[in-house]
């Protein structure tokens, strides 16, 4: 069985297939036994800290929650404003500070690489929420348990990545995750945000079969999920770019209404104008019930990590 | 007995005299049992979220220390700006994302009508805790509580709410509580300040004696209860009207010595001016007695809420 | 044995030698007890209430992390932005309000004397976090703490301070204590921030050796504790000022090399340009240590304002 015991959740291509199999096995139990009772009380006593660098609402709240359930308790860094990385603070400083504290810190920071930093500094875990343009694992990992629960297996799929490629961790971190299992990626971006040729390039290398194009229709209809991501504002220096590009990816009824067959639609959420509200109701769209699976997965993980699993 | 199990509690009209009393003789028990101990662990396992997009102090906190000594757990979103909602999230997809977490959702919101939108888009309850100028019940609950304690019963009580009678959203909750109990309800403000005419209507048509006057000392004199509120400041669009209009309805010493007997003043605090801390050693003012007794009303509620009363 | 049950912690004049002592003792015993289980649940049912009125991480983090370790629970202000603090109320409001939900509560303020001010105006026992340019007698307490693991006794200590000693409140708070262990102290800093004359001149009538100069090796090779201060830009209405003084007592590598034996550095963090991220790895360098002490101090004062030591 996979160990993760007292190691770092830093980047995709960290797991092999068989420690992915692993930790969606656990979380499987985890979404059972939580029908049954509201906590699984394997970590009291120990500690997670959150410290994010940027906004989040559901990673933070999904960690807290989930180590909550596990019976262990939380302490938060707070907005950066009212922390002492407003007295001019490094981040490996305030991470060394708060391993002193806590048992396992969740980091989101804007660098890049700064999550590993931050595992070579501290002897307790780190878990990457986030490193920039970097990754964002365990999103990842929640992503492919999704799948296995929406389609029934992880074997012979075909997904759409769609929207911004080239910033965006999420997806950087899932074809990590899809090409331990020889999945079949459409990737659906404008030409300007187009996934990095090096994540391409080393996904061929690896016999994935990658298509790279911008026409939804035809890689929706070749897949059986369809993975939106938000064009995120925050990542463009020039907001005409931005405002140009957002609506050139966008789901709806009409949309879907053209499809030969019902997909999987998830989204790591927030969405804001891409995919329409009157997708909810779909019964492919999955991304709410994605957002409940991450509790599940990160339950996994932070049990798997403490060696309760 | 009534039964709040896995309702939301949105608008002070949604309950009936039986329930009011029901949940007071909730609250009541709870705080003699919270002298023998500092927890009654009723809910271990649930998780309470708070989602305030407007300031709070007393509410948030009132509620996280309800929850805790219940022996639940809490996660909250913390400042708007560290959240998801600084990405242009909307509330339904945040409100929906946080459903997926946690048990129960405590939504304060500027937007009128926001707390019933929520309640209606996920299936875990919602407590509204302030939605714009519309309704924060449980305030009123508390205040209602505080009124039975201070004098003893619910019944023929004479109220005088000074103050903020337009935007003020905890007299609008409370007014609907007082009514079921037949209270006579003096009401004091400036005139562009007045209760909106709908519900003085509704307290009319209910055969609610309501006095609308600017003399707050004829008001006090012919009450038992004195409810004071903050004439709000982010209520105003033209600033040189909250300056004229703050100082007409204030609360000292001198103004107390008037009075023929003792009255009872709550106020749903913060304050700013409108009581004169000079008038806090007065034996009637309750307003510090009335925020601990939300720890307890917040707690009946809660457990009664996962029909655990 | 020292009691402290039911007192408030406002500053570092407040304790006999003996209390030092007792705490350090009960400090050292959970410091062991720690090391064979993750939480001494003395506080269950508990609730610590933080009101941080300026940025803090650590100090908001250990404390809560301490409260956790009890087992209690905590509730927190958050930003000051997000609080009813933004609505104009007053520091005693806001400390009464918090007072009926919490068991006892950390404050930090900018003004001097709030805490004190605070303290008289709540029953329950308020923990002074920093009051300006006041005390922050915990910081003290861990420092004493980390001195004694360091080099072994308390007794013929001979301790450098460094920088910023005219508003650092560590430092202010520390040498009370440090004068309770007739420890003789060299006080290093520009003339501009030197420790004010009522602490010096108290200093010497109680028989403490003082020796202010703005020699940084003279003082560091007569000392076994080096306990360096930022410089904190915060304090400085003139910024031109800061920028000039702020590189004048600095501690890096080259300056260790001068020195004839090894020291201990301490420094209460965060840190800017004052040591050099080069002296982490100094042997003597137990800064970070220090953090970790801060948990097992905070613990020890807890438990024993509770009566549970």
């Amino acid at each position: 069985m996979a160990c993760l015991k007292g190691k770092d959740i830093l980047h995709g291509n960290q797991f092999t297939r068989k420690e992915i199999e692993a930790i969606l096995k656990v979380a499987s139990e985890f979404e059972k036994e939580l029908k049954k009772k509201d906590t699984l009380p394997l970590l009291k006593g120990k500690i997670l800290a959150t410290l994010f660098f940027e906004p989040s609402t559901r990673t933070r709240l999904s960690f807290e929650t989930a180590m909550q359930r596990l019976g262990g308790g939380v302490i938060g860094m707070g907005s950066v404003e009212s922390s002492s990385v407003a007295k001019g603070e490094t981040l490996l400083d305030t991470v060394r500070t708060v391993a002193q504290y806590a048992d396992v810190i969740v980091l989101r920071h804007p660098r890049l690489g700064s999550a590993k930093e931050a595992a070579d500094a501290v002897p307790i875990p780190i878990i990457n929420a986030g490193d920039g343009a970097g990754q964002h694992p365990t999103q990842a990992l929640l992503d492919m348990y999704t799948i296995q629960k929406e389609i029934g297996s992880l074997k012979n799929l075909t997904v759409s990545l769609v929207g911004d490629l080239k910033y965006g961790r999420t997806v950087h971190a899932l074809v990590e995750l899809l090409s331990l299992f020889k999945a079949k990626i459409y990737m659906v971006s404008p030409a300007l945000l187009r996934m990095p040729t090096e994540i391409t390039t080393g996904l061929k290398e690896n016999g994935i079969e990658v298509i790279e194009t911008e026409d939804m229709v035809e890689a929706a209809n070749a897949s059986s999920i369809l993975y939106m991501t938000r064009i995120q504002k925050e990542r463009f220096a020039d907001l005409s770019e931005y405002e140009r590009l957002k609506g050139s990816f966008v789901l709806n009824r009409a949309f879907l209404n053209k499809l030969k067959r019902k997909v999987t639609i998830l989204h790591p959420l927030p969405r804001v104008d891409e995919i329409d509200p009157e997708v909810d109701t779909y019964p492919g769209a999955a991304y709410f019930r994605q957002m409940r699976n991450g509790i599940f997965v990160r339950m996994a993980l932070l049990a798997m990590i403490f060696g309760k699993r």
